[in-house]
Formats: C-alpha cells, structure tokens, sequence
C-alpha cells in the first residue's frame, strides 16, 4: 500500500484514533485544528508536525499596548443628499463600531467628495465630539461622502466566525508589522514560539500581515469583501515609506474610487499598480524575515491562501524572495486546484479536501451525504489535479468525528491512494496538451487562475458563465496560460500560444474595457488571427464601443452586439448550422445568463440562436448565443456564456481546437463521452481516463496515434491504461 | 342611426356594392385603393371623394428627362479589412444596383474612414472603370469603409410591393424639388391634375418630398429601414443651400455615421437637429406650394402619415405652415391612435383600421378570423380614442372582398357606431384625467407618441418591454406630455407635470446617455421629486457612469444597476414587499426582456425580484424587478420592462398615483378589474367603461365621487354611464 503525501488534522481527545486512520489513509503530517491542541505524543503520530501561526494577532496584550499600530482601511461613508448648502455626514453610518473606528489623528488622509459631480470639496470640517462630517457651501441636490481613515479593531476573519458560529473567546485584535514596534515584535515572537514549540515540523502561517477586505456593516454582518482587495493595506507608515519611495502621495480616493475600491473587475490604474507592487515588496521582506527564523529553528515554513494574503500574491514578482517551502489551501473545484498547483517557488503544494470533519455533516444518519461529498469534491478537483497535481492533500476538522464513519473512512482511503497514484503518473513532467491556450485580460498571470472571483470560491450570479471557462480549462488536455493586455501591447503574443480567450462583461478587467481604445491591441489579435491562430469571446468579449461596433473584434468573432443604435440594419444571417463545436451536444447548450442582443455577422456560421416566443409579426432576428467564423487562416468563436458542465467543458475543447484549425489532433488521448476525459503522460507511456459523472460510461477511447477501443468505466472511476 | 366620419374604399367594379355599404356603416367619403380606378359615378356614392397624390413619383418620362435631379443618400460601404498598405473597395457591395447608383459626379462628397481608428482617410482615389475605391496608405489590421455619395433610382416603397407582392408594372423612378427644374415641375403638374380630376374633394398626398430611410441589399432585401431616417434627403442641391444658410457644410459623415446613420436611438448632435430643421423648412415650403394650389381648386389637401413623410414631422415647428386640411394614418395600437389623434394644425385626422380588405385575409372560410382581428385592432385602439379620438376613421383594400362576408360588414357597423358614440362623447373637449405624466427622452415633443419605434409599429425584440409604457398610457386616464432635456435643462419641468418617465436601454436617446452628464439634469429632478413628484425609470433610466453609479439617479428610484465593478458590496435589500402598486397583480409580473443585474438600494421597497434558480451556496442576491422609494416628499419607482398587457397597463397606472403621492385619487373613474378602465368626460357628464378582453367582466365602477357599484361587462363591450 502506497504512503505518504497526506495530511489529517488531530486533537489530544484522540491521538489513538489518528494514528489508526494515519495507517488507513497513508498519512505522513498531522495538524491541529481550530480551537484544539496537538496532543502531547504528537511526533508518534506522523513523520510531520503542522502548527498554526497567526502574526498579526492573537496576542491583544501587544494589541492593547500599542493601540497606534492597529491596521487602517480607507472607507466611504454613506452617500448623503445635500438639501441645502450645508449638510452632516456621520462616517460610521452603515459601519460596524466593533471592528472600525475612524482615525481622526489621521484626518489629514480624509477627503470629501461630490459624487453627483465626481469634483473633491475641500469646504467642510470634523465635529471632534460627535465625529461628523460638516460640509459647508455644498451644492444642493448632490450627493457627498467622506472618505475617512479607519482603525480596524477586531480582526475580521474572526469577526465572521465570532459572529456566525457564536464564539465567546476574546475579540482579536491587530497590530500592523508597518509599524516599528511591531516589526520589531514579530520577530521576537517568531522566534519564542519557535522555541516553545519543538514538535512543530512546519509553520502553517494563517497567514501574514495584510487580511484582504472584509468590511461588516451595523449589525455585524458582512458588507464588503474581496478576496483580492488590498483595502486593509493603507497604514500610514507604509503610505508615508511609498511616498518617499515613489515620489508622489497617494490619496484616499486612490483606493476608494467612488466605492468600487479597486475592485479586481476594474481596470488598475497606475497608482494601484504602484500600490500593489510597493505592498508586495514590503509584504515579501518582512515575511522573509520571519521564514528564516522559521529556517533557523530547523522548521518548514509553510503558507495557507486564505486569509491575510494580500501582498503575498503566489503569482507575483516577490513571491519567491518569502523563500516559502510550502503553500496550502482549500480545493472548491478545479479551479482552486490549477491555482495552488501552479504556485511557483515552494517545495510543495497542499490541497485541503471537502468536506471538513465538522458536525454539521458529522450527525449520525448523514454517512452517506459525507460519502457523496467527498465524491463530489473529488471527482470535481481530479479532473485538474490529473493536469498538475499539488503534491499533497489533506482534511480539516476534528478526525474523530469522520472516524465513526467507516464508509467515509474507506472512501477517503481510496482517494487517497488515487491521488498518490496520480501524482507518481503527472509529478515528474508535464501531459500531453493539444493546444496552448491563453486567457487574456487585464491582470495576466499575476491572477492565474484568478479571474472572476469577488469572495474566494463563492457563486455569484454575474460571475458562474464566465468562471466555467476557467473550471473547464481546469481539466482540459491543453496548456493554460494567463497573458495581460499589457504584455501583448508590449511583446506581442508569444510563439507557443495557439488560441486567445477574452471572457468577461464589457468595460471590466476581464474583457478589457478601455485597453481596447488602443487600436494596437485590435491590430496586434487580427494579423496573430489570420495568420493561423484561434480567438474565443465569451460575453462582451472585447466591448469598446467604437467606430459603430460595439466589440472591437467584431470581425474576428462574426458577431457583435445590438445597443440599439443599429436596430434599423436587417440581419438575416440566423439560420442555424451544424459544426464541430458543437457535435457533442445533446439537448439544449447552457449558457448560463448568456448575452442579449447578440447577432451573428454576414459570414459567420451561426450554431445557436434563441428566438423570442413573442415574436409576432416580422422582425424574426433571435438572439446569437454562438458563431463560427472564418478568419484568414485563423478562426474565430463567439459563445454568450458557458458555465462549467461536462457538455460545455467539452464544447469548449472543441471550439479551442476547431479555432486553432486542428479539429483533427483532438482526437488524439481522446475519449468519446463528454463525461470521460483523457490525460496522457508521455514519461510514464501512461493514459488515465476518468469518468466525471454518476452514471457508467461506455465510450471510445482514442490513443496518441488516433487508435480507437471501447472502454467501460463506473461512476466516478478512473481507468489507467499503458501504452 | 348616425351617419358620417366613416371612409371606405371604392373602385369601379364596386360602385353599386359602395352604396349599400356605405349607407349600412354611415360612410360619407371614398378612397381609391392601390392598382384601382375610382367609379364613373364615384360623386354619388359619398359626400367626398379622396385621391391619391405622389408628387415625386409616378412620371418616369419626367424623371428620365431630369436624372440628374433624382433623390440621393449617403451610404456607408461594408468594412473592409487591410491586410496591406494598399486595398479595394467596391462601395456597392451589399447594396441593390436596381435602387441604388453611385453618384461619381458628387464624389466631392464621399469620404473614406479607418473604423478601427476612427479616423478620416484621405489617400484614396475611385477607379471610374470599375467603380471601386482604391485606399493607398492604409493601417494593415484596420477596418475601412467609404461613404459614398448614391442616386437613388426605384422608389423604395414601390421596391417593396414589387418585390414583396411581385408587382409588374412600371418601376417607378424619383425626382426631388430641391433641384430647379422639378421644384417648377411638381407646381405644373399639381395645377394640371387637379383640373384633370374634378371629382376629387381631398388630395391625399402619399406623402410629401423625402421617403424615410429604406434601403434594400444585393437579393432585393430590405437592408436599412429606420421610419424616422433623413437617409434620403441628402441632394447636393439642399447640402449646397444648407452651407449658404448655416454658415458650414456637412460632410457625409454627419449622415453616416459610422453605420449609425442617425439612427432615433441615438442622442441627435446639433448637426443633425440644423440639417432636421432645415429640411423640415424646405418641405413645409415646397408643400405649401402645392397645397396652396389645391385649395386654389377647392379641394383639400391631406397627408398620408407613412411614406416619403420626411421633413413634415407632425409635432414640429414647420408642420403649421403646410396649411394641410387633414391627416390619414393606418391605426396598429393604442400608441399609433394618439401619435394621430392629436397632431395639431389640422381640421381632422382619420385613422385608417386593420384588417385590409385584401384577398390575404378575406378568403372563403376565414369570416371568423377576419371579425377576430377587426374586434382586435379595434378594442386595441378604442382605450387610446377614449381619450382622444381621431375624426374620422376608414378602411383600405377592395370593398368587393368585405362585401362578401356578412357578419364582419354587421360588425363594422357597429364599431362604425361606437366611433361615432366616442367622437361625440369625446369631441369637444378633454376627459378627465388624474395625472398629467410626462415622458422624458431626447426628442420630446417633436417625437410624440414616436419613441422605441424603429420600423413603423413593427416588433422589435429590443423595444416592446418599453413600447409597451407608451401602449400603457395610450389609453390611461392621465394626460401625457413628452418632454426633452434640453427643454427641462433650460425650463426646468413644466408645473403641471405630475410625474415624470424615463425609459431606455443605456446610452440611447431615450433613457438619456451623455445628457446625464450634466449635473444640472440630475439637480432639477432631484430637487422636482424631492418637492412631492413622481419619477418612474424602466429599464437602465438615466444610466450613465459616474460617481460611481450607473444610474444616474439610483438614489430616486431606490436601484441601481451592478457592472461587476460593485459585486464586492453585499446587498441585502431583496424582500418582496406587498404594495399599492402591486395591488392587483395576479401571477408573475411580465417584464419583457427585462433587466439584468438590477439591485435595490437599502431603504427602498422591492416589490419584485427573482432569483436564480442555480444558486448554489450564499450571495442569493436576486435581481430586482420593482421598487418603490420615498424620496422627499415625493417617490421615485422603477420597473425593469414593461410590455403591454391589461395587467402592466394597470401596474403603471398605479405606479404613477403611487409615485405622485395620490393613491385615494386614484379611486375617481376607475373601473376595479385591470381588463376594464373608464373614462369621464366633464362636459357630456359621460363615464366610458370598456371591457378590453375577450371574457365577461364583473367590477366594482367608482364615479368621481368615488361611490361604487357593481358592472357587468360582455367581451370588448363598451359601457356608457351618465352622471
């Protein structure tokens, strides 16, 4: 039986039971879990130790000491209506007094604004007793806010579980390494801790100084969160060190932006960029000074993606100067997967598993809702980890509770062993990749992996038909890169790249917006198009209204967008065709919220169209949900939305192929049924082949060489098959 | 039995028929119809007899002698892309060479354009053998089309009964009185025919000078139809009068634009509303002309409301000095009896009813589907003539073919009487109304009764969910005004006003775009509202990005629109809320296409919103369909779409009272169930109540004391009720 790679969580009430389940899963490290502690025997257990450290909180004492080196975020106030000339504007309206108290010894960072104008006035002053706003001289019938400095005091993950799993510990406080106190102190802590903690192989960092935003409203509940946000960033020492550095200050409103705070859907300008690096920079050094405490001690130093992350961006410039040994973090689905497998400069990758021992999917009754879980969770996560594993995995919770499950028990010990399995097969070199394939939008690879999330992992509405092109790309038989708009105004598209993808609504990050008033961009995609190439639109791919189109490559796609302004031109071209991207497709294609008012340009092979049931006398155009098109050599492809579904990840592998003008090499570790899919290892001679569905699957498996059998496979199974 | 304001159709086959109709349904005029001769004896059959006028068509010898004095328009070529320096373009690719010749004498006017850039081009040369256009110097990767100069040869609407009803005889060519020799023409030929015809008491012109924008492609296709498009009446003659006028010359550019054409749905520049005025001057003179010469013979003169209206916009400034006798238009809904019934300046307007009597309809065995439709059309006008009725109303098509079906001849009569029972009800003076609402867009007034129409009453996907309010209000007991921003920009909002409405896609000239650009707009609402008016936006009303907001007045109406740049912000406002708007909703509430991404703003009611049914773990933000929000002393709701429907109708005329603070007033000649409304008129001491729907109706009916009683109503049954 194969071992290792595993990690489980243990508590003292049950170091027996963990080494049990230890053997019965191969587990090599053992962590503790919140709100227990290790037991004392711990090193029996495993052969690795993961302790949890938290720097900038958890001792409050410190906290209380130096209240002045709490972290700050600039905040909004509500928008007021300005009756008259004079109004009051309470910042706190909205906030949540537990967490955020304004800064008024900072006041000099507060600004107020006139939204209705977007001007900055400068006639107004702070009641210093009631702590409002008063602005004078305002316009009447505009609206104004307050851009205010604010102490964070109570750290905000813990506000969450404080508040939604009713904790009663003490509230945490925060104190921000930007500070010379500090910086000093978490380095003494560092290593007293070290020294107090000799079981401790490595340190599970929870995780560094900078939490991303996480603002609660009046009633403590959530109000504000991005998981990308560097909201909690602006201490005044480190805007005071950027301005020496970068020679120009940086303003409230640089990160407020009339309430949409820099969010990752926007464009960065310059100053945000700036910003961001500068954090990196300072994240980096100051993380890298506890890591080689962490060396010192003979220790692992080892980084959980989750929490006060930011700065830390595992893709970024800075990443590697932390000198990590090891990253961990919770797998949603194959997405989050390619994300923490693809972090460069660690030693190894950890994928934390679903569902977590707790007990609310704990009770008793519930083994087989665990069971399907954890299936579910699986089979989601291996189709990407069959393309880059991470190099270990592990559960969360408290192991005595999963334990009185023996069919969970079982399972997971199979999965364990399929993981070990697909490691040794994929560890070494890469698989085979039909194509390589490039999402290109504003933030490139620095947000691998990274695009069209706002809370890490959750569903939104406006993001899932965009977020399933990634989660398909997750498991596909192609090379994923993630390319800037920048990078391609400045280097043009790399070599090795066969097809683009722009997904994304119009005027954001992800489709572009104002990158595309750069004809060059237009230019640059055309001529790499017709030479050869394959362009894919999702949404408002490419939208710059301009020049009488509203998407700016219109003409690769075969399709644009109706605003309105050209309704009186007739569209005839709505007859439905038969293609290669869509030969798999049984029963209607989801597109998730889709697109309205797209139709198909003369030329193009419109391969769906939704007409309306209302239609009533003429008019009959429909609207285009997706177009082929004939582009030079190269070929375009417009698709209305795609969420992530078997049928559309395999729509997608066509449409990429079909784009790229090699319909054919996809038939190469190719397997018939959209619900199977084939990963070939060149350096292990070996195929795996998965069925990602519930149901058996019977389905032609087609080897490197085109060479076809028929091939069974059960539920959720995995077939490995030698050249 | 009442007798007159009934026309009908008449040809010589059918004058003994004519009589006997006529006296069955009060008839006291005839019409020719297309493709007919009028009766020897046409003078008794009817007081009045009407002819059709073509002024600019209809003598091919004249237009063959003056080919040069043919119509013209300026179009834009398909793009073409350069894959070099140099490139061809074939200006009539796309176009039909039976209506369409490039005009190389005017090539002083053509341009040629970098769409990709936006830019004017000018190294370009015409190859006169081939007729295309070589582009030198070009951007390689940018898109390039030319605006041509065109001679337009077929008379469009003849184009389309040629080729739609595979007419045969004579294509009937153009010639356009801005040039000399046919400005002197049609003055001759006015005088000439109007002694050659004696019998004629009204010369119904079809229509005037300028036909609308209608272009057709290469298969004899309509390409381009906009009803309200100045496309063809561009001659170098009025751009040459228009230079010495204004003081500066429009290019082909300023018609083009870029494919846009000047479409309604754009916001008008102030070339385009000088080039507007200027036509509307040069044809209200030329027409008075010849109008003046019909009166000189006794006759009347009357305008068909349809083809070549161009430049005679009814609710414009130059309409009045036409001196025109009367209006005819053909009735589609409630919308095209107001847009008729109350142009000004004329002694009457006749609305010409559905269905033709033409052999499509009136065939053996289809008399039920016929009375079906005439009972449609009809019930469908009645509530907009309830509140303003035209003064006449007639048939079209071949009387022979009605004759022949004697249920719908009964039925005809009777609706001839109910008209008559309106007019005199209704005739002198205004009904009741509890509201004046006003419509607020780019064009107002001018545009009356004529906004999101693209092609005359046809059906358009992207325009029925707002059509529908103008279909609402066509028959609602309010009085409706429509106001453009510049006039509230310089006025500020009339005082009479109750409640203003502000419907559109984004950036169209309906909901507003740019113009929101200037605060001012937003104070003067704001501040109007906030004094106790209503504000209703459907749809994205006032959308323009600032501040951080989409809709510019987000904080009136209680919602705003998410681009993804807020998707950060929780938003817990989404519980449906039971409401007086809402009061007499059954079902679901159709909102047409609807609107996406709409979320409600804390504080404001949500009447409506719909959730995703894929929503999977958290976020279930939902997408508001209605919300209602106190805003001063005033209210401001908005409503995502809105078709017409008996239900919508009655959710508008709720939202309206309720957004003017007046709900109890609502309750004054109303009729409970949303498939009647009533209408009061003071001067009779008359109430209307009508029954719109096919099933009979029991309602409570509130006079204007607001006592009640019961009613009963038979399917589209009218109801009168003296005070």
């Amino acid at each position: 039986m194969s071992k290792g790679r595993v990690t489980i969580p243990t508590d003292e009430s049950f170091a027996e039971g963990t080494k049990e389940i230890a053997k019965l899963w191969g587990a090599d490290a053992v962590r503790d879990c919140d709100g227990t502690e290790l037991p004392k025997n711990v090193k029996e257990l495993a052969e690795k130790v993961y302790n949890t450290y938290f720097i900038v909180r958890g001792d409050n004492r410190w906290a209380e000491k130096h209240p002045e080196e709490t972290h700050r975020t600039f905040l909004m106030s509500a928008r007021f209506l300005a009756e008259g000339k004079q109004l009051v504007i309470d910042p706190m309206q909205g906030y949540f007094a537990q967490q955020i108290q304004p800064d008024r010894e900072n006041k000099a960072y507060w600004e107020v604004y006139d939204r209705t104008s977007g001007a900055k006035h400068t006639d107004w002053s702070c009641d210093e007793k009631t702590g409002t706003v008063v602005v004078r001289n305002a316009r009447p019938m505009h609206e104004y806010t307050v851009n205010f400095m604010a102490k964070v005091i109570w750290h905000p993950v813990q506000i969450y579980n404080y508040l939604t799993n009713n904790w009663t510990c003490e509230k945490q406080r925060m104190y921000d390494p930007a500070f010379p106190n500090t910086a000093e102190y978490i380095k003494r802590h560092m290593d007293e801790w070290c020294k107090a903690h000799p079981e401790t192989d490595v340190v599970r960092f929870t995780t560094f100084l900078y939490q991303f935003t996480l603002i609660f409203n009046e009633k403590g509940k959530e109000k504000y969160v991005d998981w990308f946000g560097y909201g909690l960033s602006t201490s005044p020492a480190l805007l005071q060190a950027f301005e020496k550095e970068y020679g120009y200050a940086l303003c409230s409103e640089d990160f407020v932006r009339a309430g949409n705070y820099n969010s990752p859907f926007l464009n960065p300008d310059k100053k945000f960029l700036d910003w961001m690096d500068f954090v990196q920079r300072k994240v980096s050094g100051t993380v890298r000074g506890l890591v080689d405490i962490v060396h010192a001690h003979g220790k692992e130093a080892m980084m959980f993606l989750g929490d006060d992350w930011i700065g830390a961006e595992p893709y970024g410039k800075y990443f590697k100067d932390m000198d990590l040994d090891a990253v961990v973090g919770s797998v949603g689905g194959g997405v989050t997967v390619r994300m923490l497998s693809e972090i460069p400069h660690v030693k190894y990758r950890e994928g934390r598993f679903l569902p977590y021992f707790f007990p609310d999917t704990f009770f008793e009754g519930n083994e087989d809702n665990a069971v399907a879980e954890l299936d579910r969770n699986w089979t989601t996560a291996r189709r990407a980890l069959l393309r880059k594993p991470f190099d270990r995995m592990g559960f969360g919770g408290y192991l005595s509770l999963a334990a009185k499950f023996p069919k969970f028990v079982r399972r997971a010990g199979e999965i364990c062993d399929e993981f070990r399995d697909i490691v040794a097969a994929a560890g070494k070199a890469k698989p085979y990749s039909g194509l390589t394939v490039a999402v290109l939008n504003a933030w490139g690879s620095l947000r691998s992996w990274q695009s069209h999330m706002v809370a890490h992992e959750l569903w939104y509405q406006q993001i899932y038909s965009y977020q399933g092109i990634l989660e398909a790309l997750s498991g596909l038989a192609v090379n994923v890169k993630f390319i800037s708009f920048d990078e391609v105004l400045k280097y043009g598209v790399d070599k090795e790249i066969d097809v683009i993808i722009n997904v994304g609504d119009a005027y954001t990050a992800f489709s572009g917006g104002d990158y595309w008033a750069d004809d060059r961009l237009s230019e640059i995609i055309r001529a790499w198009v017709r030479e050869g190439h394959g362009f894919i639109g999702v949404g408002e791919p490419t939208a710059y209204a301009k020049g009488g189109r509203y998407f700016r490559l219109a003409d690769v796609m075969g399709a644009d967008k109706e605003l309105g302004f050209t309704l009186s031109e007739d569209k005839y071209n709505i007859e439905k065709k038969q293609h290669f991207i869509t030969e798999d497709v049984r029963g209607e294609i989801d597109y998730g919220e889709g697109m309205k008012n797209v139709y198909a340009l003369e030329g193009a092979d419109v391969l769906d169209i939704a007409f309306s049931d209302r239609f009533r006398r003429s008019v009959n155009v429909g609207e285009v949900k997706l177009t082929a098109n004939e582009y030079g050599k190269g070929r375009g492809v417009y698709i209305a939305g795609l969420p992530y579904s078997a049928q559309n990840a395999r729509l997608l592998y066509r449409a990429m192929f079909w784009s790229a003008g090699r319909e054919e090499e996809m038939y190469r570790a190719f397997s018939s049924d959209p619900d199977t899919e084939c990963t070939y290892y060149p350096e292990e001679k070996k195929y795996a082949i998965v069925n990602n569905s519930l149901r058996d699957v019977t389905a032609t498996f087609y080897d490197m060489q085109g060479k076809e059998r028929e091939i069974k496979l059960g539920a959720h199974r995995i077939l490995w098959v030698m050249e």
